[in-house]
């Protein structure tokens, strides 16, 4: 029973036989082999335009050099407070960027509030040296914790950004996810709200190591390929990872995957909303679930194997959780059986 | 008849095999895996010692990381010339530990002299802020131009750091070739002669891409977590990382794989100097070979599918090439063949 | 009536008096003169130890270098949520410290709860390369908004730095204002409270432009000289700042003019509590009064002439402001007449 | 008899006064007072045009956040090997740009030849991110080594910046000696031969610490104030800045100032020549003399009092000092008596 990360899965047995197919003869090097120009084709239909694709070698790094691709000095990215950006990459946006600052936005569930997110914006007096000045907006699709924007959400999220001037990047370590929920296409969830740069994981949904940063515009990608050296993200060998992705796109593959996950994770929250033990934090809509339940219950159910993370309670969401209670993520991911999630269920029954 | 890189090859079939073999299960993410804790073993048993060990995901990465890990405000790092570090990073080395700087060094056939060295460390007055300090020693081996240190010649830049409190770093993006062209154990090139840090890769000799900084003295290690996090060189599912490592290493096949390369290369210089039109440019001893020939000569070798690579003279061997020559670099691989090597010494004879 | 900031104010005429009085003459440069030895004398002698002492240009740099003198890879600082450092350097710790962050801490009127600032820290996990890690912690006194940590509070933080490993700096922007009403000395207000690095703010209170880093222990100071260069904040003509600081410390100056402020602030107060139109938001202790009045007092006070900024309310006193009320700050400094305040007085009574 | 640099002397009486004038009342701080917009309006008629002016604390700031206007990812500026950015700002240029990199161009007598530059441009090719690429490039005038470009030469290196793209920096920390010595305007010195950005120093001619970076087109200068601030160098009572360039202007202060160095400088040149002991090692154009003479004489001026500095030969001169002799620098300035010059006259005669 293995809910703690879909980093904790392995590749998908198509993307496994994808690289051994690839592995002999030769192909140049950086990104300029025949196999990586496919690719990069392969994004822009799937995009349904011209996008420019970065590959580089961890989420971390493509939300970082999303962040560095619109740095300015003094510049401040706003991101919701849970984001991943501003609490579990180890500086490295800030660092990346030679020294941007991420601010907080406050939200219900996992998202920025278009409230919020306008006062914070506001809150930074035009030219006001002292105080620094917006520079970006991220949003993260799916959630760090299992929710979704929903389009029209997006859309208010980019429209405010319009207003102020602000590029509007996506956080999509999930990507998949929050796409087969949402039953949209790519260009339908990124480029027609207003998303101009996507962090697009692959990782996480049955590759091993395949992240790529996607500017919906190549005219602002410009600078990107010094951005990504100077950063040691460019893969000599970068056909390793574009190799990856084609079997990851193929016959939609990656759909498939995402599809999988999510739905495991549906039959996972319906065991938990029959427990009695347990009970949903807030409805997942992608691939992780979160339950509260109390701490005794989530020894006993490691000690009988199961494998989770205890999760400390979103800020908007602490209230949810009572003192001799624990909240718990557990992940879903392509490799999830449902025998897995039925013998958990049969042990919170 | 490839000669443009090493990192043109692609990976050799035992290390794509084991990347499979590790494709299903789960597995702790972020290094902590049963199997990178094996390959962290197998690194103590080829260096005769505990070290610590951080994979990255480019030879640019570990140098850089490398090169952060004994980062002073205003500190310079000491190189060759010609040195990877200096001349072919983009800056990473300058960015990725926040402002340092390379100080070049000359020296013949791609080797800092020693009197050259003493003489820049000397340059630097102890305390004087204008002109900054030095933090450290960098060395190539194998060089970029396909020479060797010596051991003793190693010893020899280490004792001189010593004196100067300067750590050595070892650029081992061709470990491999160096080890098996001096007949040497991985300790004997290293920590043996004074060696601190190395760049040890793999990915040019065979893998897809498993790069690794290793310290010889895992107490000098205690910030590399989070300088590698903070630069987003963690990888997740870092087990495939550590999964090539293992085929690398099993029944030493990473040195019959760099004795191969070695040996092609030997053989073309055979070839080389059997011919009437080229003349090689110094002697190599690992996997690259340089040679001058007349420009209509490399065009014509273009033409007729030898591909490499025009090289820019190195500097303190500039003198070497005539007005209507040109400096030529042929690398040799796990994946070249004595077939490709005898087509294209037919090419010149 | 000038309430605007301390910093509209000009310097003191002794102060001016003693730049003219070294303006001839030669002197090394770069720190190095007999005025700034025996200014650094001096230091030693007010803070009853050996100190180690820094002039730079600005108190943004010297909190953002003070920052730098202890950052570690992936390293925060823990502040108080409104401290400069966080709110008004634009910045330039995150940018200074190489990409260093800074991880608010609330507590009511100005200053860090202990409880609060605990949490804080155990935030943290050990090891946890994904959140960062503490690298210090940094007290601004007095407050941003003129209030004061007392003795033992301090002393209660950095007792919890010191169990933690975090060196303690304070923002000594009006240090002098400070100290002259705790009626303490400057070693019981830093270093035998556990004081590591100060902030020497001399600016605000009768300087042109005096502000020095004060290492409690020189040895901790190593790098300074590095950091400092790199950083552009080395003056050459450093003896101009050792001129102000000279007649700055002369005969008590620097505490007579805070005295002279904080009395100031201290009649202004009187006045507020007897008018009927504006109240004190808190309690002052130092030489900024923050009070609550209508908007239209406020704008009416604004046409007679009374200079003075309206306030964003602080995070943990926001509920303290009306919707129809407004903040305002009103500094008091060396140069502010004690009929100016009777005037303002006149106007609010 | 001090000549060891022009940073060891003080103020001149009429900036020191206008300090002293300006000490008392009220001014809004950072820049935005009445007397800082009154200076910069003198910079406009000074260069003859709309220029943006930025006060900062130091030479090295004024430099490196020059390279920070113009930074962009993997960039490199190109100076002269002996250029102060290069060796003598303690590593700031890259520390203030977040890595950008420095490219020594070699010339005689300080200078860069117009060929070399050309060379070192063209050897970065285009979209080569392992290489980088170059950003800018920065002239010092009046060079590290007391000589001039002429204006032709400066127009030459400006022409080929303008098809490579490239904004041209001027550092000017001698600004003022080297205008006194060609006899042309501001205006002619810089934007009319095509310098974007310069460094104005007033410091080492007769202020206490005015220094400012000077855009030709203020176009160009939208990010600078964000950068100054981030980089800790805005000053709170900026019109003590302001002050000091006020009297700097006033009735060509400078001009004259600047001339008497100059002319000191010849002075001594009169007395080298005429020396049986001493020899100049080039002709010197403004306020810096370098001399050629025995280690012997070097030790016996110290001795007898006279202040100067020993100097590393620069790389393209270094031939002209032998083996048992010693080059000097002699700096005269503003507070340099002929009575002085002559008694070291008295000494080598």
């Amino acid at each position: 029973m293995h809910f703690a990360s879909d980093n904790w899965a392995g590749a998908h047995p198509k993307i496994a036989e994808n690289l051994n197919k690839h592995a002999s003869g030769f192909a140049s090097a950086y990104g300029t082999s025949t196999l990586d120009k496919a690719v990069e084709q392969t994004f822009n239909e799937i995009f349904e335009r011209e996008v420019a694709v970065f590959f580089v070698a961890t989420g971390t790094a493509a939300n970082s050099l999303a962040q560095a691709s619109i740095a300015k000095p003094a510049g401040v990215t706003l991101a919701h407070r849970g984001a991943h950006l501003i609490e579990d990459e180890g500086g490295a946006p800030e660092f990346l960027t030679g020294g941007a600052r991420l601010h907080p936005v406050d939200g219900p569930i996992g998202r920025m509030s278009i409230d919020n997110l306008k006062a914070a914006i506001k809150g930074f007096a035009p030219g006001d040296v002292h105080a620094g000045r917006p520079m970006g907006v991220s949003v993260t699709q799916s959630t760090e914790i299992g929710t979704l924007y929903d389009l029209g959400e997006i859309a208010a999220i980019s429209a405010l950004c319009r207003e102020n001037g602000l590029p509007l990047h996506m956080d999509g370590a999930r990507f998949a996810n929050a796409l087969v929920s949402l039953g949209c296409s790519p260009a339908d969830m990124t480029w027609r709200q207003g998303v101009d740069i996507l962090s697009f994981g692959g990782t996480k949904n049955g590759c091993w190591c395949a992240e790529a940063l996607v500017f919906m515009d190549p005219a602002k990608a410009r600078d990107m390929p010094f951005i990504r050296k100077r950063s040691a993200q460019l893969f000599s060998k970068s056909r390793f990872i574009a190799a990856q992705f084609e079997a990851y796109f193929a016959d939609g593959l990656w759909l498939e995957l995402a599809g999988h996950a999510n739905a495991m994770a549906a039959r996972l929250c319906g065991h938990i909303t029959a427990s009695n033990t347990l009970r949903l934090a807030w409805q997942p809509r992608a691939n992780e679930v979160f339950a509260i339940m109390a701490k005794d219950t989530a020894k006993n159910l490691h000690e009988r194997g199961a494998v989770f993370y205890d999760w400390k309670p979103p800020y908007s969401e602490r209230h949810l959780v009572d003192e001799n209670e624990t909240l718990v993520r557990l992940v879903t991911s392509f490799a999830t059986s449902p025998e897995e999630i039925d013998r958990f269920g049969e042990l919170i029954a």
